[in-house]
């Protein structure tokens, strides 16, 4: 019991940095971007943070942790139903690690962030009305079903040697890129950013608030990886911590240096986005990797991040925020990472992490496709030339995101 | 020992987040602000923290928990004392869920949050001179007698059906609500808000930060209500949290629906209200309700917004960000719902409930009202026109938020 | 174990609220300086967090808990190295407050805040790549050198009456403050500064921004000195953020009154900095004081601030954020207070005090003109005239932090 109470108080508060996340995402998607979408962005983050949580009540919960079920989609019924002991108290024994309460609540913090990957690689073109249908459907459905192959017991749990990802690498981040990777697609470039077959920058706004944003996600990232160890076992989270901040800085540095040198330029941006990329690369095995193996693991997401910018710019896909390299690239790497270093390293394991990378991959790219298509050839998906030109935030939602300053004309 | 140890590590948790809410209504009230008055608005919410602190030190804590009293007023002497054991070392046994100084801090930490609210509702008009002597009386003795009546033990606790308010929707947010509601009176609308006859909206100036500052505090409540348990019990704190998430979800979504069915637009201000206006809600009773009743009550306070804020804005009361609306109208509903949702419903409780809110009205306009209006006859409690229409930066303060930045004349 | 369990969640916590302090000094940073270098500082902030950690890693915690040593330099070797029990899982009775990794991170933390704190100080002139050739020698040598003379158990934590400094306004503190004085000698003050002979005010460009930097601040105190109990212990952990608090509450207050009255203007940043004065203040003896005592001791740190300041200034010592006066001259006053005030407080226990300040004055001095003197002697430390004027974020790093905003020519 008292370990339970223990326990329950460091999921609670993991549970809440997962939350505080969602603020860091907002900044940095804003940051990122244009004033001029700012308003559209946020009404987007808010959307998913607020209608994710009351989706993973109603129905993503009991989907991805079905109980019983034949390891591909399983429901357990709709709302949340909490065991009860006999007298009719809440029923302590369900996990040693939380109640069922603290279980749901730090699922559904999960839950919203695939969707909001996305937001940043759509940010700036995409039609809000769509984006909040497929935002239902991904977080609603996709992402609870697919959650469940893996942390609800289904069938890659069940592979001879079990696939392996510990806080998402793949069931969070990749699973929010590949659908980047297809929303990007479907939608194409912003106007401008591949003008006359050649690439431009196009600066994001607010630089403070997007480095803000960064520091805040790594923060929040004690909680989503510090709390994936479903209890406060000391050597687990303490080592979980470590590793988890040694990636963020050896992904940092080394995305700096990098950069550094094909470049010629301090650029904050990358050096922020190898931060994020180690984040997500440890993210599947940050309980098992060395120290060293933790920094290792970084350092190569850091350098992955330079050259994934770089190639997805030339592939003419238009990600505003980096989000296909940090959270698809580096996800698929730390995937990968968790076969070739650490306690779990091996063939077998490597082979398994490729069969969850190419499950994953499949329903993703499938059905984040067809919820796209399908808007796109009906409703539409895209706002009009001029809207994307004088900027969402007047169209859709008739307010300015800082009306006292004066803007540069663009 | 070791279980106080955890109930006591959690409440200081609780106490860092309560404190971080500070942050997240300074920047909710400056982003919903002209940009002329953000240093005066940051320099109150800082007097209010620091002094507030100060004030319960020396004051509040012993009004609040006088100990034995006539359930009306009692004192139980100034400064902090602790309870010590014979050998001269704490007194452990003073609670199972805390130690005297947790206990003080994470009161301390509620007792400025009433005067904040109010803060937001004067906001751009003020004397800030004013403003403070209203802040010390306010904070320093208002709000600790009221808190005694029923969490010090007083009247209100000791009903034949006590009164119940869990965490604060009647003892913290309508205490600071009603005081809003009188100063607002008495202080009279801002220049150009109610121009020929007609509503003119007066458009914060840097929506950004005040998306941060509703997050922030979302965040922060996971302390305002995870504490107000009173220890880290793991079936009460963590229900707690689910339900006050579920109802800011509900509070958010249903803002947003209801008025974008109302107005046909999809405004971020008014999603942010439906946030907090479900938070407010859910306060009073977030430890006796099933996550459905969390969400119908957030819903309910969901839609309260979008009327209360339009019926204030007819009524004339100018509320720049909407504090009266989200921190009185949805105060009443959450603690009135306590007899309606949940373990305690019933005609008797919503009685109680009555009894309750009547009683805070009471002591809350009267005292309010002697202290504002003492002022204004006094030493005033409105800037020259001149002042207000300059900003009230350069003249209270002589400096500017955003010297660098060129603003647009208005 | 469950103990330690509980006490290690609570320094895991603590290790995450140091961390999110380096936010509150970016945003801090950039606040209060001028637009045109945000990136500059941003960056140099993000590398030594990154840097700071992963030096910390390779041969600062080693450096700074060397195990046995002569008291004055020693090195347990490069890199972690867990203590193992005889069946090869962690060693948990490496201490009953944490883990061995938990004290790591929480250590390095730590180590990285002292070049932050110079950072400030130097900000808006100094060339980049000099300043971060600095942060890797300081950051990794000197700091971890110097604090293992007292918390590695070196020769200050063996006086007769040993030398006490609970959380580091000696360690911490004015390891930063003595070399950010160092620095500001030898860079020179900015061009504009001081001209014809009079100070002139340079104002920061995001104040908003600023005192949220503060305040993510105060709430990241509530684990550099919680945190510093090194254990979960109830009574010593609260009174702790009741003494930090407190002082911070004292120091604000107070600076904003002497403020007030020596200079009639209510100033938003002295008020600011009087907190974290207060902060820095309490922070030698948090764990010895009583609320009277950190009251006292905040007051009296908050009036220094302003004098401190103001002396500063007139001996054209061009310090931007006013890094000095909150770190270096508070730090002192905290740790003389611990001679002064407290369960300490006694003549013997001042004179160790002063021989602590005098010997980390010594090695901070030296080594920090050693290193900035040989820096500026060869590869230069100070930009060019031409580029502090049209600012570093277009020179060093090709980018700005406000592209859309239109700013005021200066």
């Amino acid at each position: 019991m008292e370990t339970l109470t223990t326990n329950n108080v460091w999921m609670m508060i993991c549970t809440a940095l997962v939350f505080f996340m969602h603020l860091g995402f907002a900044l940095l998607e804003i940051g990122l971007t244009r004033q001029k979408n700012t308003i559209n962005i946020l009404f987007k983050n808010i959307f998913i943070i607020t209608v994710g949580l009351l989706l993973y009540c109603l129905v993503g919960f009991n989907l991805m942790y079905p109980g019983e079920f034949n390891g591909f989609i399983g429901f357990g019924g709709f709302g949340l139903e909490a065991p009860l002991t006999e007298s009719g108290s809440l029923d302590l024994s369900y996990n040693k690690g939380y109640t069922y309460w603290t279980d749901f609540l730090f699922q559904g913090m999960f839950a919203a962030t695939a969707a909001t990957i996305v937001s940043g690689a759509v940010a700036e073109r995409i039609k809000i009305g769509s984006f909040m249908i497929f935002t239902i459907l991904y977080v609603g459905f996709v992402y609870p079903i697919a959650g469940s192959w893996k942390w609800g017991g289904g069938f890659l749990d069940n592979l001879d040697t079990p696939f392996y990802d510990f806080a998402g690498s793949t069931l969070v981040h990749s699973v929010g890129g590949w659908a980047a990777v297809v929303a990007v697609c479907l939608l194409g470039a912003r106007i401008g950013k591949f003008k006359d077959g050649r690439i431009q920058a196009i600066p994001g706004h607010n630089i403070p608030i997007a480095t803000a944003g960064v520091l805040i996600l790594w923060l929040g990232w004690f909680g989503f990886n510090g709390g994936s160890v479903l209890s406060a076992d000391p050597e687990l989270t303490s080592l979980t911590l470590v590793t988890t901040c040694l990636a963020a800085a050896a992904g940092g540095a080394v995305s700096a240096i990098v950069s550094g040198i094909m470049f010629k330029n301090l650029d904050l941006t990358v050096f922020l986005n190898g931060i994020l990329g180690g984040l997500v690369g440890i993210t599947a095995g940050a309980d098992q990797m060395s120290p060293t193996d933790a920094i290792i693991i970084g350092a190569v997401a850091g350098s992955l991040i330079v050259f994934a910018v770089s190639l997805i710019d030339r592939l003419r896909l238009d990600d505003p925020v980096g989000a296909i390299a940090v959270h698809l690239v580096c996800g698929i790497w730390g995937t990968l990472a968790v076969g070739l270093f650490g306690n779990l390293a091996g063939g077998a394991q490597f082979l398994s992490q490729l069969v969850g990378i190419g499950s994953y991959a499949l329903i993703c790219i499938v059905s984040s496709f067809i919820i796209i298509f399908t808007l796109k050839k009906t409703v539409g998906i895209r706002v009009s030339e001029r809207e994307e030109l004088e900027g969402l935030d007047g169209y859709e939602h008739g307010m300015d995101a800082y009306p006292d300053f004066r803007m540069n004309e663009h």
